[in-house]
C-alpha cells in the first residue's frame, strides 16, 4: 500500500475540521505540488471521517449523533464505532491506500481510545481489542493532535454553537479523554505529533503546513533522490 | 438474576417466529398458570428478538437487513450485530431478569456463530470474543433449535413471501449454516434442545410446549417442594 494515512486527533474545539479543511484546501490549490513537484499530479487526496466515512457509516454517525435519542450503553457505542470503523477501513481507506492515495482522516483509532477509554473508563483493552479487529491492525502513518486546553476549547466549540452529544457531557469527561490523548502522544512519539492548537487558525495551519512539507518529502521524494 | 432467558434458534424457515409467537400466546393465555399454578401471576413474559429488540436495535437491524443498500463489509456486519446484542442484554434482557421475567428471544448469540462463523467463514474464535464483549458473558437458560432441512426450510420461507437479505444467500451458505447449528448443538447438550421442526406447526408447538412444562416446573417449583 503505497498511499498515506494522516489523521487529525484532538479534543472539541482545537479546530481539527477546520484545520483538516484548510489543509485539503492548500494541499489541493497548489500545497501538494509545492512539496513534491510534478509527482503531486499523481497522488490523489482523499478527505474523510469517522464515524461517517461510507454510507454505512453515516447511517451509524446519525444513531452516534443523534441529540433525540435515548443514551446509547457505552459497550453498544463502542461496538458501533467498530462496526464503522471496519466498513471504512475495508471500503474506502485500504482500497485508496493501494491506490496511492494520501488520506486525510478526522478521528481514527485513538478518538475511540481517548473518549470511551479515558473518557468512559471502558476498560483499554477491550478497545484495544475492538480497535485491531475493526482496522485489521492497520495503523495511521502519521496523527497530528491538536492539542488544545479543554476549557477553552469548550467555549470554542459553545461559539461555534455547535453542540453535539459528544460535546454535552460534562468537563470532568473531556479532561479525562484530553489525558488519554497525553499518554497516547507519549507512547506513540513516531506515529503522533502535537500541534498547539492554542494559537490562532492561521498559525495554527502554518505548523502544519511544514509538518507536511517535511513527512511528504520524506514519504515521497527520498527514494527517487536515492535512484 | 432469578427470569430466564429462552432463545428460538435456527434456520431460515424452521418456524422460529411463529412457534416463539404461539408459544407466547400460550403461555400467556393459561400455559403459564398451567405449568405453574398461582406462581404464574408473579412472573412478567417478555418477547424479544435480534437483531432489534430495542430502540437502538431497531435502527441497526434496518441498516442490516435493507435489501436496497449494499452490501455491509462481513467483520462491519459481525460489529453491528454486536453493538445490537450489547445495548438488548443491557436494556433489556438483564433488567428483565432481575425482574424475574420469562424471555423468549428470538435468536442469540448462536445465530452470530452459525450465520457469520461458519455460514461467511469469518473467525470463529473473533466471534466468540465479540459474543463474549456483546454479552458479557450472560447466555441462555435455554435455547430450542428448531432443526429443519434447509432446502425445506427456504421453502417455506419463499411461499411465505419474506425474502430479506438473509434469505437472498446461497443454499451453501444456508447448509453452512446449519451445519453450525448442529455443531453448536452437540458441544451444549444442556444449553440446547433440538426440536424436529419438519413436523406441521400443531406438533412442533406441542413438542415446545412439552419441554416448557419440564423446564419451568424444574426452575421455578423444585425449591419450593424443597422447602
Amino acid at each position: 500500500m503505497s498511499g498515506k494515512l494522516i489523521v487529525f486527533e484532538g479534543v472539541e474545539g482545537g479546530g481539527k475540521t477546520t484545520q483538516l479543511k484548510r489543509c485539503s484546501n492548500w494541499l489541493r490549490s497548489g500545497g501538494l505540488q509545492d512539496c513534491l513537484g510534478t509527482l503531486a499530479q499523481t497522488i490523489p487526496l482523499v478527505v474523510t471521517r469517522e464515524p461517517g466515512g461510507t454510507l454505512l457509516g453515516t447511517k451509524v454517525r446519525q444513531l452516534l449523533l443523534d441529540k433525540d435519542s435515548s443514551p446509547i450503553h457505552p459497550r453498544a457505542e463502542l461496538l458501533l464505532y467498530a462496526a464503522d470503523r471496519a466498513e471504512h477501513v475495508e471500503e474506502l481507506i485500504k482500497p485508496q491506500l493501494v491506490n496511492g492515495a494520501i488520506i486525510l482522516c478526522d478521528r481514527y483509532t485513538d478518538s475511540t481510545i481517548a473518549y470511551q477509554g479515558y473518557g468512559r473508563g471502558i476498560d483499554l483493552k477491550l478497545i484495544e481489542q475492538l480497535n485491531q479487529i475493526a482496522t485489521a491492525g492497520l495503523e495511521s502513518d502519521l496523527t497530528l493532535w491538536l492539542d488544545i486546553d479543554v476549557e477553552i476549547g469548550l467555549e470554542r466549540a459553545r461559539q461555534r454553537g455547535k453542540v453535539d452529544r459528544m460535546e454535552q457531557a460534562n468537563l470532568a469527561f473531556h479532561r479525562r479523554v484530553q489525558q488519554g490523548f497525553q499518554q497516547l502522544y507519549q507512547q506513540n512519539p513516531d506515529r503522533m505529533v502535537r500541534v498547539d492548537a492554542s494559537y490562532s487558525e492561521e498559525e495554527v495551519h502554518n505548523s502544519i503546513q511544514k509538518i507536511f512539507r517535511e513527512r511528504l518529502r520524506t514519504w515521497f521524494q527520498e527514494p527517487s533522490i536515492l535512484s
